[in-house]
């Protein structure tokens, strides 16, 4: 597949990039800052500032077969990046006819009501942005989404293994939440779901071929 | 009617709880500093904070026939105020049964191809909340919404006239945006409706009477 990733220069785009090129697929990844994107053969590098507009954002997309959501603001421009920036490329994807769009989201970012847990209080704002892009994603387009909500990210060593049985913030090696993302593509049974994921003892394969 | 507003120390508010006394309504008004608002006799001033709980939001204003959500942060907490406090009061209504809920919006937040207008880029992160909030009213909720989109407010007298087709953002006297608000209890035919108003000529009883 033609996969496109947007925010291509963060910590989970670069090991996703890896992946999908390991699995065979074609990667184009944009970031703003495009020099910080991995150094691949198989990769194509874009500039792209999620300001821009829709129009500029389907112009760039176009004929590629999945979208993956992975850019963040850390913060600094919630609304404009985090929240609308991803909306303004769920409308890019539908207005070029690309089906498939994965969300890199957040735990818990579609409950409000566990917010107030400890490790979240602190991220309110980020967990709104994330919840409108993510609501959006879900309730006003038709698009094939699949929305992957990893607990905190660490620098640790990926193990391959997760669970999607999640009940508070705990952690996620980042090189797993990265094979997650790529591994997506291989389970259409995936496609409308809100998938929570942290370090388990279920192989990365395993846990997606059983989700219902 | 039994009328709930929500910010009910601003501007905007101060004027609507006077019109809505004056037409014989009962109003509650809450506010982060309920001491700011206006002393009148026939009102009940509650404290509220937006932070607080969709089911702390339902208990303060059962009871009540129509919630006007007037509240804002002016860009200092748009995401847990403007947005997502305004979801919470959506969905404290619909715990509640209140059907008719009032938005004090703001010019073309649902038409994004808009916000690069002059006097509408400054404000883009302001929009984008209101896009969110006024989003998930329209397509969320069950809600007998009525949205009114006011152009820039200005502290002029009220004329009792006005306009609601815009092309482009320009202005309102405060008492007429208040007013309006408090005439759309009398037409029905604004339920479902997003309305855009500015100064004009027609009276705000027989411009609100037209809406289709």
């Amino acid at each position: 597949m033609k996969a496109f990733i947007i925010g291509g220069s963060g910590r989970v785009a670069s090991d996703l990039i890896k992946d999908l090129v390991a699995a065979g697929h074609t990667v184009t990844a944009a970031a703003r800052h495009e020099d910080n994107i991995v150094d691949l053969p198989e990769v194509t590098k874009k500039h792209l500032d999620l300001h821009t507009s829709v129009d500029d954002l389907a112009e760039l997309i176009k004929g590629h077969d999945v979208v993956y959501f992975t850019a963040g603001s850390r913060g600094k421009d919630l609304l404009q990046t985090d929240a609308f920036g991803a909306v303004k490329t769920m409308e890019a994807a539908e207005k070029v006819g690309i089906k498939r769009y994965i969300m890199l989201s957040s735990i818990f970012s579609l409950q409000p009501e566990k917010w107030n847990l400890p490790g979240l209080k602190e991220i309110m704002d980020y967990d709104i942005a994330k919840f409108f892009a993510d609501n959006y994603l879900i309730n006003q387009t038709k698009l094939d989404y699949t929305i992957l909500q990893p607990t905190v990210l660490t620098e640790e060593k990926g193990t391959g293994k997760i669970s999607v049985d999640i009940l508070k913030p705990s952690t996620n090696p980042i090189p797993d939440v990265a094979q997650t993302l790529a591994d997506l593509l291989k389970f259409d049974n995936t496609i409308g779901k809100v998938i929570m994921m942290e370090s388990g003892d279920t192989p990365i394969d395993q846990a997606l071929s059983e989700i219902k």
